[in-house]
């Protein structure tokens, strides 16, 4: 899979009318540019910027903020720690152009093709530290010190899941047959354990008891997994000239997604020789996306892959019967709909 | 300056006696071992554990615990936030050698050398995610929650003061005209940064008052820039075969240190000429290097280099006249003495 890029989805042109938390998300998208104003005076403030800004849908942040207000945390002062989170995820983003040799992300030239690998490599550091930075220069008043501890230690636990999920995914590479667990504990690591923590520190922040806080975890972490499928899932949804180059990664990447593991399982031997053929021989992507697309077709891949992630959301929300009803269990429930069908 | 590799002079054939603050790096070394210990299980931790083991001389993580000590705060617990300033230290070696192409690090293949590029990239974002989660999973029981947000303050912001010397450092290449002033401020971002943080980490987890911990700071900073230009000093310290690979990377690369900033201000038009062709064009680095020992010292660039290396450690040492006399006092001069006069 390839790392999940937001913003080029928003401002795709077929883009369907946004979905409410959106409006959510355009307000912390102001926190974001306020917060970075004026913060140009040095070269990795600079790098930084330009790989935060324009945002790309901030889920993470969100989802801090939605878990925080659904265990009754006040909101004042949750921005900051809530952008932390957003930045740990923006770091990756770079870091990953760097081993993908990916030059576009978000519609503009990556990092490392617009500033050169070493600047990457440094700017995705500092968005690391900087994480760290945000969530304890000044946490809000009523969060006591014990919460701000556990956010942090949260957080780094689950940045080291996403790397030991992103060194996984290289020892899947070219592994057709790595099998459906394989790659759910991989894409569990690599992108469930940021959605859990983003749950996790929205519900620390709001002071939840620890029932609380586990409950939004597990909604996080089956988020996160679903969310990844899709994102695997409209690497195939439409003609590859539309849906442009950052999804063609994981197949020029030999990465095995989802709905080609499930393809591979339920493909006749001659579709299984022709998978193998298209991952793994150096052909033009344009060939290995047709015949990919033609198996998946063929073998209903792409539908059993929807069904697992809807499987996961379904799961996920019933976590949610555990949390004060409320606005914004509602609001997390609808994060969770848009990420079983989106098709941006 | 090239990264600071500091296991590789420990195991100089030519190492005099060992000083005594090297007995406290030998238990820190024992408790680094017993928490890697079966740490095995994924190739993170494995990339890890081959970057941290074995060590350098662990001066940040000394510093911590003298400096604690010196405080009148107490040793137990404290190996584990102390190692924390080790990993984040590592994680940059680890990434400095990807940008400098350093093959060799400490005696042996560098991370990128042994596990690839992209396995590099993310063992150094671990790395630095580990600081994090060592600041915070188990902080010492007498030691407030307030401190430790204050610690994973300080060590966040010297690491962005770290990535923005890493950024300055590249702006100063092939630039022998940048001037001592502008050398001065990176190393001070670059090294004494995060010795600076190590010596602030400590006082905070002794549970110093506000002028100890600015005291042991001021300490630390001065003696992080005189280390670093010691270091850099070190790389024309004897033939060049017997000084290795890692000290041609400066010159290699035509990073400008303080000697040859001095010896460039320094020299005659006809030497400055030479010192330029030595640094800019590619020419065998055997003979660039003769070329910059010859003008060095024809200029007396090596001894104003150490006068402002000696200098630093003089204002370093008069800061410890602020806190209260005692054994850790004296180590901490110990070791303010030795990375004056250090040949390994």
């Amino acid at each position: 899979m390839s790392a999940i890029d937001e913003g080029a989805h928003l401002r795709a042109a077929d883009r369907p009318n946004p979905v409410g938390f959106l409006d959510g998300r355009d307000l912390l998208e102001r926190d974001l540019l306020r917060l970075w104003q004026g913060r140009d005076g040095n070269l990795l403030d600079r790098i930084s910027h330009y790989a935060l800004v324009p945002a790309g849908k901030m889920l993470r942040p969100l989802l801090v903020l939605e878990s925080a207000r659904c265990v009754g945390g006040r909101p004042e002062g949750l921005a900051r720690p809530a952008l932390a989170l957003e930045y740990l995820h923006v770091s990756t983003l770079v870091h990953d152009d760097i081993i993908d040799e990916d030059d576009m992300r978000r519609g503009r030239p990556s990092v490392q093709a617009a500033f050169g690998l070493a600047s990457a490599i440094v700017a995705g550091d500092g968005l690391l530290l900087e994480t760290f930075a945000a969530l304890t220069d000044a946490p809000p008043e009523d969060v006591p010190a014990e919460a701000v501890v556990a956010l942090v230690n949260t957080t780094a636990e689950a940045g080291l899941s996403v790397c030991r999920g992103q060194l996984m995914e290289t020892e899947l590479v070219g592994d057709l047959d790595c099998g459906v667990e394989r790659y759910l504990a991989m894409a569990g690591l690599k992108t469930g354990a940021l959605f859990e923590a983003s749950c996790r520190a929205g519900a620390i922040l709001g002071g939840a008891p620890r029932e609380w806080i586990d409950a939004l975890g597990g909604f996080g972490s089956r988020l996160g997994v679903a969310f990844q499928i899709r994102d695997d899932l409209l690497a195939f949804d439409g003609p590859l000239a539309l849906i442009g180059k950052p999804q063609e990664s994981d197949l020029h990447n030999h990465r095995p997604t989802l709905p080609i593991l499930l393809a591979y399982q339920r493909a006749s031997a001659a579709d299984r020789e022709r998978l193998e053929r298209a991952f793994h021989e150096d052909q033009p992507v344009e060939k290995s996306y047709a015949v990919v697309s033609e198996v998946l077709e063929a073998t209903g891949a792409r539908a059993a892959a929807g069904e697992v992630a809807a499987g996961l959301i379904r799961q996920a929300k019933d976590r949610l019967a555990a949390l004060p009803a409320g606005e914004s269990v509602l609001a997390l429930a609808e994060i969770a709909d848009y990420a079983a069908r989106r098709r941006f």
